[in-house]
């Protein structure tokens, strides 16, 4: 077998391999209430979301290539970890833990050279520390919120999640996009008012 | 209100409209064949596969972005044209036109200016001309096909596809990718050989 077909079958195994991420259930719900999302068109949704919302970013001078890369495979991690509820603190306990064991095994189905480039990529999502990584954090964070305005609180209301958890918890999207977290703090505001989202 | 502030209301109404791909199904089954796919997750799934298999694409230094963007929106007309099987032959003789009326919907909630992007994108996707537009709609007819070949073809037997529809159908691969079409007929040879696609 030659090498460029040793690596092929390889990128292929890894392309079979991620299918499974189509049968991860998140806690939030489609726009028309109708099922759970699944974490596979989650980050369908949220690339699409920086194609649209780009020109929000706090960096001008975005590298829209490298958000979209990270929203695609952010969430590859929870094939073998599970989605961790946002809201759910002790189970949050041992997400990291769980999910570095899991980007282990997940990026190196890949050959060694995009084993390396994908786990880069998701380790500075994780981090937060780049504009990249800030702006696509944020439209993780807003995309559930965003649905759960839009479904008049369906999800928080299941779980008993209030106000200043939700301020808390997203409060860092700013650092990504402030003018698209200075417009979900209005969402927050009216679903409060709507009797969406206890105070 | 603000033009900045209704520019970014249209935004979230398009966001908020396209979630409904995620409730558009597929003749494609998940891996598992535990059900079939939808076309936000088969997007997604695409949209990783152009991440991985970059460098089998006939052009070397193609421009990865724009074939990821193309990727993430070419099913959003299925909103409201519905997915057309694709050996169904009666139901592509409207299928453009019934796509073309959902693009003029689709597109236009976005800002003008967006709406003229994205409809040049999706354009491109359907015209394949382009060594972008060839290689996404390579990974396009891949995609179900690795799907078809791992559940031993169980979407090609309940619809009676035989193996010569099966080539010409996806024969185009080839110019987006011909590397990755010389596998895919080693596939299709195995599947036939499997008793898994009729000759």
């Amino acid at each position: 077998m030659s090498g460029s077909r040793a690596r092929l079958e390889k990128q292929i195994d890894f392309i079979l391999e991620i299918d499974r991420l189509k049968t991860i259930y998140r806690r939030t719900y489609l726009t028309d209430a109708s099922r759970f999302e699944n974490s596979a068109e989650h980050s369908w949704h949220i690339a699409v979301m920086a194609m649209v919302l780009a020109e929000h970013a706090n960096q001008p001078d975005i590298d829209l290539l490298s958000v979209i890369k990270m929203l695609l495979i952010h969430d590859l991690v929870e094939i073998d970890a599970g989605d961790t509820f946002a809201y759910d603190t002790s189970a949050k306990t041992d997400k990291a833990e769980r999910e570095q064991a899991a980007a282990d095994r997940i990026f190196n189905l890949l050959p060694a050279d995009q084993a390396a480039g994908f786990r880069a990529l998701w380790d500075e999502f994780e981090a937060r520390q780049t504009p990249e990584a800030c702006f696509a954090a944020a439209l993780d964070r807003l995309q559930p919120l965003i649905h759960n305005l839009y479904t008049r609180g369906k999800s928080w209301k299941e779980h008993g999640v209030q106000k200043d958890q939700v301020l808390s918890l997203n409060r860092h999207s700013a650092d990504g996009a402030s003018a698209l977290w200075d417009f979900a703090v209005e969402w927050i505001e009216k679903a409060v008012s709507r009797g969406d989202l206890p105070e």
